[in-house]
Protein backbone atom coordinates (compact mmCIF):
# COMPACT_ATOMS: atom_id res chain seq x y z
CA UNK A 1 0.00 0.00 0.00
CA UNK A 2 3.02 2.48 0.97
CA UNK A 3 4.77 1.59 -2.70
CA UNK A 4 0.92 2.38 -4.78
CA UNK A 5 -0.16 5.30 -2.38
CA UNK A 6 -2.99 3.04 -1.75
CA UNK A 7 -5.59 0.34 -1.32
CA UNK A 8 -6.37 -0.60 -5.18
CA UNK A 9 -7.14 -4.06 -5.52
CA UNK A 10 -6.83 -4.67 -9.48
CA UNK A 11 -9.29 -8.10 -10.11
CA UNK A 12 -7.37 -9.64 -13.04
CA UNK A 13 -10.55 -11.49 -14.35
CA UNK A 14 -10.04 -11.74 -18.16
CA UNK A 15 -13.09 -12.94 -19.90
CA UNK A 16 -11.70 -13.96 -23.64
CA UNK A 17 -14.67 -12.60 -24.90
CA UNK A 18 -14.57 -9.30 -24.00
CA UNK A 19 -10.47 -8.96 -24.65
CA UNK A 20 -9.95 -5.95 -26.99
CA UNK A 21 -10.82 -7.40 -30.63
CA UNK A 22 -7.16 -6.63 -32.21
CA UNK A 23 -5.37 -9.20 -29.74
CA UNK A 24 -4.59 -12.33 -32.09
CA UNK A 25 -3.73 -15.51 -31.16
CA UNK A 26 -5.50 -18.87 -29.20
CA UNK A 27 -7.60 -17.68 -26.06
CA UNK A 28 -4.97 -18.14 -23.03
CA UNK A 29 -2.42 -16.10 -25.07
CA UNK A 30 -4.23 -13.61 -25.54
CA UNK A 31 -5.31 -13.45 -22.13
CA UNK A 32 -1.68 -13.60 -20.76
CA UNK A 33 -0.67 -10.59 -23.11
CA UNK A 34 -3.79 -8.86 -21.94
CA UNK A 35 -2.96 -9.53 -18.54
CA UNK A 36 0.71 -8.17 -18.55
CA UNK A 37 -0.11 -5.25 -20.39
CA UNK A 38 -2.65 -4.52 -17.74
CA UNK A 39 -0.30 -5.34 -15.08
CA UNK A 40 2.30 -2.62 -16.55
CA UNK A 41 -0.02 -0.07 -16.91
CA UNK A 42 -1.93 -0.08 -13.35
CA UNK A 43 1.47 -1.54 -10.99
CA UNK A 44 2.25 2.04 -9.97
CA UNK A 45 -1.69 2.96 -8.53
CA UNK A 46 -2.20 -1.29 -7.22
CA UNK A 47 -1.48 -2.63 -3.85
CA UNK A 48 -2.59 -5.64 -5.09
CA UNK A 49 -3.74 -8.13 -7.53
CA UNK A 50 -6.76 -10.54 -7.59
CA UNK A 51 -7.30 -13.19 -9.79
CA UNK A 52 -10.62 -15.15 -9.88
CA UNK A 53 -10.00 -18.37 -11.13
CA UNK A 54 -12.68 -19.50 -12.32
CA UNK A 55 -11.55 -17.48 -15.06
CA UNK A 56 -8.35 -19.46 -15.72
CA UNK A 57 -10.05 -23.15 -14.84
CA UNK A 58 -12.31 -22.04 -17.53
CA UNK A 59 -9.06 -21.65 -20.35
CA UNK A 60 -8.77 -25.33 -19.86
CA UNK A 61 -5.59 -27.44 -19.87
CA UNK A 62 -3.75 -23.80 -20.61
CA UNK A 63 -5.03 -22.50 -17.59
CA UNK A 64 -2.74 -23.16 -15.00
CA UNK A 65 0.48 -21.95 -17.34
CA UNK A 66 -1.80 -18.50 -18.43
CA UNK A 67 -2.32 -18.09 -14.27
CA UNK A 68 1.05 -18.99 -13.45
CA UNK A 69 2.84 -16.63 -16.43
CA UNK A 70 0.41 -14.14 -15.19
CA UNK A 71 1.90 -14.44 -11.56
CA UNK A 72 5.05 -13.79 -12.57
CA UNK A 73 4.67 -10.69 -14.29
CA UNK A 74 3.03 -8.55 -11.19
CA UNK A 75 5.94 -7.33 -9.47
CA UNK A 76 6.84 -8.47 -5.72
CA UNK A 77 6.37 -5.36 -4.09
CA UNK A 78 2.48 -6.14 -4.65
CA UNK A 79 0.46 -8.41 -3.11
CA UNK A 80 -1.11 -11.26 -5.02
CA UNK A 81 -4.39 -13.22 -4.19
CA UNK A 82 -5.64 -16.42 -5.42
CA UNK A 83 -9.54 -15.50 -5.44
CA UNK A 84 -10.63 -19.15 -5.71
CA UNK A 85 -13.13 -19.67 -2.46
CA UNK A 86 -11.55 -22.75 -1.42
CA UNK A 87 -13.07 -25.03 1.16
CA UNK A 88 -12.73 -28.72 1.67
CA UNK A 89 -11.68 -30.83 4.22
CA UNK A 90 -8.17 -30.81 5.74
CA UNK A 91 -6.79 -33.21 3.49
CA UNK A 92 -7.70 -31.89 0.79
CA UNK A 93 -7.25 -28.31 1.98
CA UNK A 94 -3.71 -29.09 2.09
CA UNK A 95 -3.60 -29.87 -1.21
CA UNK A 96 -5.33 -26.54 -3.20
CA UNK A 97 -2.96 -24.43 -0.54
CA UNK A 98 0.00 -26.58 -2.02
CA UNK A 99 -1.04 -25.28 -5.57
CA UNK A 100 -1.65 -22.18 -4.85
CA UNK A 101 1.42 -21.39 -2.49
CA UNK A 102 4.05 -23.29 -3.68
CA UNK A 103 3.22 -24.03 -7.40
CA UNK A 104 2.06 -20.56 -8.43
CA UNK A 105 3.59 -18.85 -5.72
CA UNK A 106 0.38 -16.76 -4.89
CA UNK A 107 0.93 -14.53 -1.45
CA UNK A 108 -2.88 -15.02 0.01
CA UNK A 109 -6.11 -17.13 -0.78
CA UNK A 110 -9.53 -16.15 -0.76
CA UNK A 111 -11.34 -19.31 1.35
CA UNK A 112 -14.75 -20.38 2.07
CA UNK A 113 -16.04 -20.78 5.99
CA UNK A 114 -18.79 -23.33 5.52
CA UNK A 115 -16.76 -25.70 6.44
CA UNK A 116 -14.79 -24.72 9.70
CA UNK A 117 -11.56 -24.34 10.33
CA UNK A 118 -9.67 -27.56 9.43
CA UNK A 119 -10.95 -26.20 5.44
CA UNK A 120 -8.88 -22.64 6.58
CA UNK A 121 -6.02 -23.50 8.70
CA UNK A 122 -3.68 -24.83 5.71
CA UNK A 123 -4.14 -21.20 3.69
CA UNK A 124 -3.30 -19.58 7.31
CA UNK A 125 -0.81 -22.13 8.23
CA UNK A 126 2.15 -20.02 7.50
CA UNK A 127 3.24 -16.21 8.52
CA UNK A 128 4.09 -15.62 4.89
CA UNK A 129 1.11 -16.41 3.46
CA UNK A 130 -2.42 -15.16 4.26
CA UNK A 131 -6.40 -16.30 3.90
CA UNK A 132 -9.13 -13.29 3.28
CA UNK A 133 -12.51 -15.88 4.38
CA UNK A 134 -15.58 -14.86 2.94
CA UNK A 135 -17.92 -13.06 5.10
CA UNK A 136 -20.50 -11.11 3.71
CA UNK A 137 -20.77 -11.48 -0.40
CA UNK A 138 -21.94 -9.16 -2.84
CA UNK A 139 -23.65 -11.14 -4.59
CA UNK A 140 -27.95 -11.04 -4.50
CA UNK A 141 -27.57 -14.88 -2.95
CA UNK A 142 -25.82 -13.51 0.03
CA UNK A 143 -28.92 -13.23 1.56
CA UNK A 144 -30.25 -16.79 1.44
CA UNK A 145 -27.97 -18.20 4.85
CA UNK A 146 -25.24 -15.07 5.24
CA UNK A 147 -28.10 -13.22 7.48
CA UNK A 148 -29.51 -16.23 8.64
CA UNK A 149 -29.69 -17.04 12.65
CA UNK A 150 -32.12 -15.27 15.47
CA UNK A 151 -29.77 -12.44 17.12
CA UNK A 152 -26.26 -13.07 15.66
CA UNK A 153 -26.24 -13.40 12.26
CA UNK A 154 -23.67 -15.70 10.27
CA UNK A 155 -21.87 -13.22 8.79
CA UNK A 156 -21.20 -11.72 12.05
CA UNK A 157 -20.36 -15.63 13.27
CA UNK A 158 -18.13 -16.00 10.68
CA UNK A 159 -16.09 -12.91 11.70
CA UNK A 160 -16.07 -13.88 15.18
CA UNK A 161 -14.62 -17.20 14.35
CA UNK A 162 -11.86 -15.56 11.93
CA UNK A 163 -10.84 -13.31 14.66
CA UNK A 164 -10.18 -16.05 16.75
CA UNK A 165 -8.38 -18.45 14.64
CA UNK A 166 -5.74 -14.81 13.32
CA UNK A 167 -3.44 -16.52 15.65
CA UNK A 168 -0.68 -15.85 13.06
CA UNK A 169 -1.91 -11.89 12.45
CA UNK A 170 -2.42 -13.47 8.60
CA UNK A 171 -6.12 -13.67 8.23
CA UNK A 172 -8.28 -11.00 6.62
CA UNK A 173 -12.13 -10.92 5.52
CA UNK A 174 -14.22 -10.74 2.48
CA UNK A 175 -16.81 -7.90 2.72
CA UNK A 176 -19.01 -6.88 -0.20
CA UNK A 177 -19.08 -3.34 -1.02
CA UNK A 178 -22.81 -3.99 -1.76
CA UNK A 179 -23.45 -3.79 2.02
CA UNK A 180 -21.56 -1.65 2.93
CA UNK A 181 -24.78 -0.66 5.53
CA UNK A 182 -23.20 -3.73 7.63
CA UNK A 183 -19.67 -2.66 7.71
CA UNK A 184 -19.94 -0.92 11.08
CA UNK A 185 -20.92 -3.93 12.60
CA UNK A 186 -18.53 -5.85 11.32
CA UNK A 187 -15.99 -3.51 12.36
CA UNK A 188 -17.20 -3.64 15.91
CA UNK A 189 -16.55 -7.28 15.86
CA UNK A 190 -13.17 -7.22 13.79
CA UNK A 191 -11.67 -3.43 13.98
CA UNK A 192 -8.05 -4.84 13.19
CA UNK A 193 -8.29 -7.11 10.32
CA UNK A 194 -7.85 -6.31 6.50
CA UNK A 195 -10.90 -6.32 4.65
CA UNK A 196 -10.65 -7.20 0.80
CA UNK A 197 -13.54 -5.60 -0.76
CA UNK A 198 -14.79 -6.53 -4.12
CA UNK A 199 -18.08 -5.15 -5.70
CA UNK A 200 -17.56 -1.03 -6.82
CA UNK A 201 -18.13 -0.60 -10.33
CA UNK A 202 -20.21 -3.37 -12.26
CA UNK A 203 -21.64 -4.56 -9.00
CA UNK A 204 -22.98 -1.61 -7.61
CA UNK A 205 -21.30 -0.84 -4.30
CA UNK A 206 -21.13 2.54 -3.15
CA UNK A 207 -17.31 3.68 -2.58
CA UNK A 208 -17.89 6.44 -0.52
CA UNK A 209 -19.89 4.80 1.93
CA UNK A 210 -17.54 1.42 1.76
CA UNK A 211 -14.56 4.02 2.67
CA UNK A 212 -16.26 5.14 5.56
CA UNK A 213 -17.77 2.43 6.91
CA UNK A 214 -14.91 0.19 6.35
CA UNK A 215 -11.83 1.28 5.93
CA UNK A 216 -11.70 5.17 7.48
CA UNK A 217 -10.04 5.15 11.05
CA UNK A 218 -10.03 1.14 11.56
CA UNK A 219 -6.45 -0.19 12.05
CA UNK A 220 -7.29 -2.97 9.60
CA UNK A 221 -7.06 -1.26 7.00
CA UNK A 222 -8.18 -3.24 3.57
CA UNK A 223 -7.93 -3.06 -0.09
CA UNK A 224 -10.90 -2.38 -2.43
CA UNK A 225 -11.01 -4.43 -5.52
CA UNK A 226 -12.40 -3.78 -9.16
CA UNK A 227 -12.16 -5.82 -11.58
CA UNK A 228 -14.47 -5.00 -14.64
CA UNK A 229 -14.10 -1.16 -14.19
CA UNK A 230 -10.41 -1.48 -14.62
CA UNK A 231 -9.31 -4.09 -17.04
CA UNK A 232 -12.27 -3.22 -19.53
CA UNK A 233 -12.29 0.43 -19.45
CA UNK A 234 -11.56 0.34 -23.01
CA UNK A 235 -11.91 -2.23 -25.48
CA UNK A 236 -9.94 -0.52 -28.14
CA UNK A 237 -6.09 0.37 -28.32
CA UNK A 238 -5.71 2.47 -25.54
CA UNK A 239 -7.00 -0.22 -23.51
CA UNK A 240 -4.10 -0.37 -21.26
CA UNK A 241 -3.94 3.54 -20.99
CA UNK A 242 -7.61 3.56 -19.67
CA UNK A 243 -6.87 0.74 -17.11
CA UNK A 244 -4.28 2.59 -15.68
CA UNK A 245 -6.30 5.96 -15.71
CA UNK A 246 -8.97 3.86 -13.91
CA UNK A 247 -6.97 2.24 -11.43
CA UNK A 248 -5.68 6.03 -10.54
CA UNK A 249 -9.09 7.23 -10.44
CA UNK A 250 -10.09 4.52 -7.97
CA UNK A 251 -6.44 5.45 -6.31
CA UNK A 252 -7.34 8.78 -5.64
CA UNK A 253 -11.11 8.45 -5.19
CA UNK A 254 -10.33 6.15 -2.12
CA UNK A 255 -7.64 8.93 -0.71
CA UNK A 256 -10.06 12.00 -0.83
CA UNK A 257 -12.78 10.25 1.18
CA UNK A 258 -10.05 8.86 3.70
CA UNK A 259 -8.69 12.28 4.15
CA UNK B 1 -27.19 -47.50 -9.99
CA UNK B 2 -29.21 -50.62 -12.07
CA UNK B 3 -26.06 -51.13 -13.76
CA UNK B 4 -23.49 -51.43 -10.58
CA UNK B 5 -26.08 -53.19 -8.79
CA UNK B 6 -25.76 -50.70 -6.05
CA UNK B 7 -24.69 -47.27 -4.28
CA UNK B 8 -20.91 -46.99 -3.99
CA UNK B 9 -19.13 -43.86 -5.65
CA UNK B 10 -15.41 -44.17 -6.21
CA UNK B 11 -13.23 -41.42 -5.15
CA UNK B 12 -10.49 -40.69 -7.43
CA UNK B 13 -8.41 -38.90 -5.33
CA UNK B 14 -5.04 -39.79 -6.22
CA UNK B 15 -1.93 -38.43 -4.15
CA UNK B 16 1.50 -38.94 -6.26
CA UNK B 17 2.98 -39.94 -2.78
CA UNK B 18 0.35 -42.97 -2.25
CA UNK B 19 0.73 -44.73 -6.02
CA UNK B 20 2.41 -48.23 -5.73
CA UNK B 21 5.93 -47.35 -6.56
CA UNK B 22 6.49 -49.84 -9.41
CA UNK B 23 4.85 -46.91 -11.49
CA UNK B 24 6.86 -44.97 -13.63
CA UNK B 25 6.96 -41.47 -14.89
CA UNK B 26 5.99 -37.83 -13.98
CA UNK B 27 2.98 -37.84 -11.32
CA UNK B 28 0.97 -36.51 -13.86
CA UNK B 29 1.31 -39.49 -15.78
CA UNK B 30 1.49 -42.26 -13.45
CA UNK B 31 -1.68 -41.11 -12.04
CA UNK B 32 -3.55 -41.09 -15.19
CA UNK B 33 -2.22 -44.87 -15.21
CA UNK B 34 -3.48 -45.40 -11.65
CA UNK B 35 -6.69 -43.67 -12.40
CA UNK B 36 -7.34 -45.51 -15.55
CA UNK B 37 -6.39 -48.93 -14.10
CA UNK B 38 -8.56 -48.16 -10.79
CA UNK B 39 -11.57 -47.80 -12.87
CA UNK B 40 -10.74 -50.81 -14.93
CA UNK B 41 -10.83 -53.06 -11.66
CA UNK B 42 -14.00 -51.26 -9.69
CA UNK B 43 -16.28 -50.68 -13.05
CA UNK B 44 -18.38 -53.74 -12.38
CA UNK B 45 -19.32 -52.11 -8.73
CA UNK B 46 -19.34 -48.86 -9.25
CA UNK B 47 -22.48 -46.38 -10.07
CA UNK B 48 -20.53 -43.33 -9.67
CA UNK B 49 -17.00 -41.64 -9.94
CA UNK B 50 -16.13 -38.39 -7.78
CA UNK B 51 -12.93 -36.68 -8.42
CA UNK B 52 -11.68 -34.52 -6.16
CA UNK B 53 -10.14 -31.27 -7.96
CA UNK B 54 -7.80 -30.51 -5.30
CA UNK B 55 -5.39 -33.51 -6.16
CA UNK B 56 -5.75 -32.33 -9.79
CA UNK B 57 -5.32 -28.75 -9.08
CA UNK B 58 -1.60 -30.16 -7.31
CA UNK B 59 -0.71 -31.40 -10.57
CA UNK B 60 -0.36 -27.89 -11.91
CA UNK B 61 -0.17 -27.67 -15.41
CA UNK B 62 -0.98 -30.81 -16.33
CA UNK B 63 -3.81 -31.00 -13.73
CA UNK B 64 -6.32 -30.19 -16.31
CA UNK B 65 -4.88 -33.04 -18.71
CA UNK B 66 -5.00 -35.50 -16.09
CA UNK B 67 -8.34 -34.49 -15.44
CA UNK B 68 -9.51 -34.76 -18.92
CA UNK B 69 -8.12 -38.40 -19.39
CA UNK B 70 -9.50 -39.62 -16.25
CA UNK B 71 -13.28 -38.72 -17.12
CA UNK B 72 -12.71 -39.82 -20.92
CA UNK B 73 -12.13 -42.93 -19.41
CA UNK B 74 -15.34 -43.50 -16.95
CA UNK B 75 -18.00 -45.25 -19.12
CA UNK B 76 -20.94 -43.48 -19.35
CA UNK B 77 -23.11 -45.58 -17.34
CA UNK B 78 -21.54 -43.97 -14.77
CA UNK B 79 -22.09 -40.49 -13.52
CA UNK B 80 -19.18 -38.52 -12.58
CA UNK B 81 -18.24 -36.11 -10.34
CA UNK B 82 -16.68 -32.78 -9.92
CA UNK B 83 -15.67 -32.06 -6.34
CA UNK B 84 -14.56 -28.83 -6.61
CA UNK B 85 -16.95 -27.40 -4.07
CA UNK B 86 -17.15 -24.50 -6.24
CA UNK B 87 -19.37 -21.41 -4.68
CA UNK B 88 -18.85 -17.83 -6.57
CA UNK B 89 -20.87 -15.19 -7.55
CA UNK B 90 -23.08 -15.83 -10.61
CA UNK B 91 -20.87 -14.57 -13.69
CA UNK B 92 -17.91 -16.71 -12.33
CA UNK B 93 -19.83 -19.33 -11.05
CA UNK B 94 -20.76 -19.64 -14.84
CA UNK B 95 -17.58 -19.71 -15.64
CA UNK B 96 -16.35 -22.52 -12.93
CA UNK B 97 -19.80 -24.62 -14.38
CA UNK B 98 -18.70 -24.10 -18.07
CA UNK B 99 -15.08 -25.46 -17.32
CA UNK B 100 -16.47 -29.01 -15.84
CA UNK B 101 -19.30 -29.27 -17.67
CA UNK B 102 -18.60 -28.48 -21.22
CA UNK B 103 -15.05 -28.76 -21.08
CA UNK B 104 -14.71 -31.77 -19.10
CA UNK B 105 -18.06 -33.21 -19.76
CA UNK B 106 -18.69 -34.27 -15.76
CA UNK B 107 -22.43 -35.00 -15.40
CA UNK B 108 -22.42 -32.92 -12.16
CA UNK B 109 -20.59 -31.05 -9.50
CA UNK B 110 -20.20 -30.34 -6.05
CA UNK B 111 -20.97 -26.49 -4.83
CA UNK B 112 -20.77 -24.57 -1.89
CA UNK B 113 -23.80 -22.80 -0.51
CA UNK B 114 -22.46 -20.20 1.53
CA UNK B 115 -23.11 -17.39 -1.50
CA UNK B 116 -26.23 -18.63 -2.03
CA UNK B 117 -28.80 -19.16 -5.14
CA UNK B 118 -27.01 -17.00 -8.09
CA UNK B 119 -23.61 -19.37 -7.11
CA UNK B 120 -25.83 -22.55 -7.25
CA UNK B 121 -27.49 -21.95 -10.18
CA UNK B 122 -25.29 -22.52 -13.40
CA UNK B 123 -24.44 -25.62 -11.91
CA UNK B 124 -28.33 -26.70 -11.71
CA UNK B 125 -29.25 -24.60 -15.15
CA UNK B 126 -29.55 -27.65 -17.70
CA UNK B 127 -31.54 -31.03 -16.55
CA UNK B 128 -29.05 -33.12 -17.77
CA UNK B 129 -26.41 -31.71 -15.26
CA UNK B 130 -26.77 -31.98 -11.36
CA UNK B 131 -25.09 -30.14 -7.95
CA UNK B 132 -24.76 -31.56 -5.12
CA UNK B 133 -24.90 -28.66 -2.22
CA UNK B 134 -22.88 -29.21 0.51
CA UNK B 135 -25.24 -29.45 4.05
CA UNK B 136 -23.26 -31.37 6.76
CA UNK B 137 -19.94 -31.86 6.08
CA UNK B 138 -17.91 -35.17 7.18
CA UNK B 139 -14.72 -32.89 8.80
CA UNK B 140 -14.14 -31.73 12.59
CA UNK B 141 -14.90 -28.06 11.19
CA UNK B 142 -18.43 -29.41 10.58
CA UNK B 143 -19.32 -27.89 14.19
CA UNK B 144 -18.21 -24.52 13.58
CA UNK B 145 -21.23 -22.98 11.44
CA UNK B 146 -23.40 -25.50 10.20
CA UNK B 147 -25.10 -26.35 13.65
CA UNK B 148 -25.31 -22.14 14.58
CA UNK B 149 -28.62 -20.72 15.20
CA UNK B 150 -30.87 -20.91 17.36
CA UNK B 151 -34.49 -23.69 16.70
CA UNK B 152 -33.10 -24.34 12.82
CA UNK B 153 -29.77 -24.52 12.46
CA UNK B 154 -27.80 -23.54 9.44
CA UNK B 155 -27.53 -26.94 7.50
CA UNK B 156 -31.03 -27.66 8.04
CA UNK B 157 -31.71 -24.21 6.14
CA UNK B 158 -29.37 -25.40 3.83
CA UNK B 159 -31.59 -28.45 3.08
CA UNK B 160 -34.82 -27.04 3.23
CA UNK B 161 -33.71 -24.29 0.59
CA UNK B 162 -32.30 -26.85 -2.16
CA UNK B 163 -35.47 -28.43 -1.79
CA UNK B 164 -36.47 -25.12 -2.96
CA UNK B 165 -34.37 -25.01 -5.58
CA UNK B 166 -34.80 -28.23 -7.49
CA UNK B 167 -37.45 -27.45 -10.09
CA UNK B 168 -35.29 -29.57 -12.00
CA UNK B 169 -35.13 -32.43 -10.56
CA UNK B 170 -31.19 -32.09 -10.62
CA UNK B 171 -30.34 -31.20 -6.88
CA UNK B 172 -28.82 -33.38 -4.02
CA UNK B 173 -26.81 -33.25 -0.83
CA UNK B 174 -23.60 -33.93 0.67
CA UNK B 175 -24.02 -35.42 3.52
CA UNK B 176 -20.69 -36.36 5.49
CA UNK B 177 -20.97 -40.32 6.97
CA UNK B 178 -19.89 -38.99 10.42
CA UNK B 179 -23.19 -37.09 10.66
CA UNK B 180 -25.22 -39.86 10.53
CA UNK B 181 -26.94 -39.31 13.73
CA UNK B 182 -28.14 -35.89 12.33
CA UNK B 183 -29.87 -38.02 8.61
CA UNK B 184 -32.75 -38.47 10.43
CA UNK B 185 -33.60 -34.67 10.22
CA UNK B 186 -32.32 -34.47 7.05
CA UNK B 187 -34.52 -36.99 5.43
CA UNK B 188 -37.50 -35.36 7.07
CA UNK B 189 -36.46 -31.82 4.99
CA UNK B 190 -35.51 -33.70 2.21
CA UNK B 191 -37.25 -37.14 1.85
CA UNK B 192 -36.74 -37.18 -1.90
CA UNK B 193 -33.44 -35.85 -2.70
CA UNK B 194 -30.52 -37.82 -3.46
CA UNK B 195 -27.44 -37.97 -0.80
CA UNK B 196 -23.81 -37.89 -1.80
CA UNK B 197 -22.32 -39.38 1.56
CA UNK B 198 -18.54 -39.12 1.97
CA UNK B 199 -16.51 -40.00 4.67
CA UNK B 200 -16.50 -44.03 5.37
CA UNK B 201 -13.30 -45.64 5.58
CA UNK B 202 -10.68 -43.01 6.06
CA UNK B 203 -12.56 -40.17 7.68
CA UNK B 204 -14.68 -42.74 10.25
CA UNK B 205 -18.27 -42.97 9.52
CA UNK B 206 -20.53 -45.94 10.33
CA UNK B 207 -21.83 -47.53 7.56
CA UNK B 208 -24.79 -49.17 9.10
CA UNK B 209 -26.11 -45.92 10.29
CA UNK B 210 -25.80 -44.19 7.08
CA UNK B 211 -27.56 -46.52 5.55
CA UNK B 212 -30.38 -46.75 7.96
CA UNK B 213 -30.68 -43.02 8.26
CA UNK B 214 -30.50 -41.71 4.97
CA UNK B 215 -31.26 -44.79 2.28
CA UNK B 216 -33.71 -47.78 3.60
CA UNK B 217 -36.98 -46.97 2.66
CA UNK B 218 -36.32 -43.06 1.36
CA UNK B 219 -36.88 -42.49 -2.54
CA UNK B 220 -33.96 -40.16 -2.90
CA UNK B 221 -31.83 -42.65 -2.52
CA UNK B 222 -28.04 -41.85 -3.07
CA UNK B 223 -24.47 -42.81 -3.43
CA UNK B 224 -21.69 -43.71 -0.58
CA UNK B 225 -18.14 -42.31 -1.62
CA UNK B 226 -15.37 -44.29 -0.57
CA UNK B 227 -11.69 -43.02 -2.28
CA UNK B 228 -8.43 -44.16 0.10
CA UNK B 229 -10.50 -47.12 1.13
CA UNK B 230 -11.02 -48.47 -2.35
CA UNK B 231 -8.02 -46.71 -4.39
CA UNK B 232 -5.56 -47.42 -1.76
CA UNK B 233 -6.66 -50.84 -0.35
CA UNK B 234 -3.15 -52.02 -1.44
CA UNK B 235 -0.35 -50.40 -2.31
CA UNK B 236 1.42 -53.39 -3.67
CA UNK B 237 1.12 -54.89 -8.02
CA UNK B 238 -2.35 -56.07 -6.90
CA UNK B 239 -3.66 -52.71 -6.39
CA UNK B 240 -6.19 -52.99 -8.56
CA UNK B 241 -7.65 -56.10 -7.77
CA UNK B 242 -7.71 -55.37 -4.30
CA UNK B 243 -9.71 -51.61 -5.17
CA UNK B 244 -12.41 -53.97 -7.07
CA UNK B 245 -12.62 -56.31 -4.11
CA UNK B 246 -12.83 -53.23 -1.94
CA UNK B 247 -15.38 -51.44 -4.15
CA UNK B 248 -17.52 -55.24 -4.44
CA UNK B 249 -17.52 -55.46 -0.76
CA UNK B 250 -18.74 -51.84 0.07
CA UNK B 251 -21.51 -52.74 -2.46
CA UNK B 252 -22.59 -55.72 -1.04
CA UNK B 253 -22.53 -54.33 2.81
CA UNK B 254 -24.56 -51.84 1.73
CA UNK B 255 -26.81 -54.15 -0.55
CA UNK B 256 -26.95 -56.07 2.98
CA UNK B 257 -27.96 -53.62 5.51
CA UNK B 258 -30.72 -52.51 2.85
CA UNK B 259 -32.10 -56.24 2.30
Amino acid sequence: MDKSGGMVCVGLDPDPKRLPGFLRGEDWGRVITFNKTIIDATYPYAAAYKLNLAFYEALGEHGWETLRETVSAIPDDCLTIADGKRGDIGNSARFYAAALFEEIRFDAATVNPYMGWDSVEPFAASPEKGAFILTLTSNPGAKDFQFSGEGRKLFEAVAAKACEWNELGNIGLVTGATQAEHFRRLREIAPDMPFLIPGVGAQGGDLHAVVENALKGFPGGGLINSSRGIIYASSDTDFAEAAGSAAKKLRDEINEILD
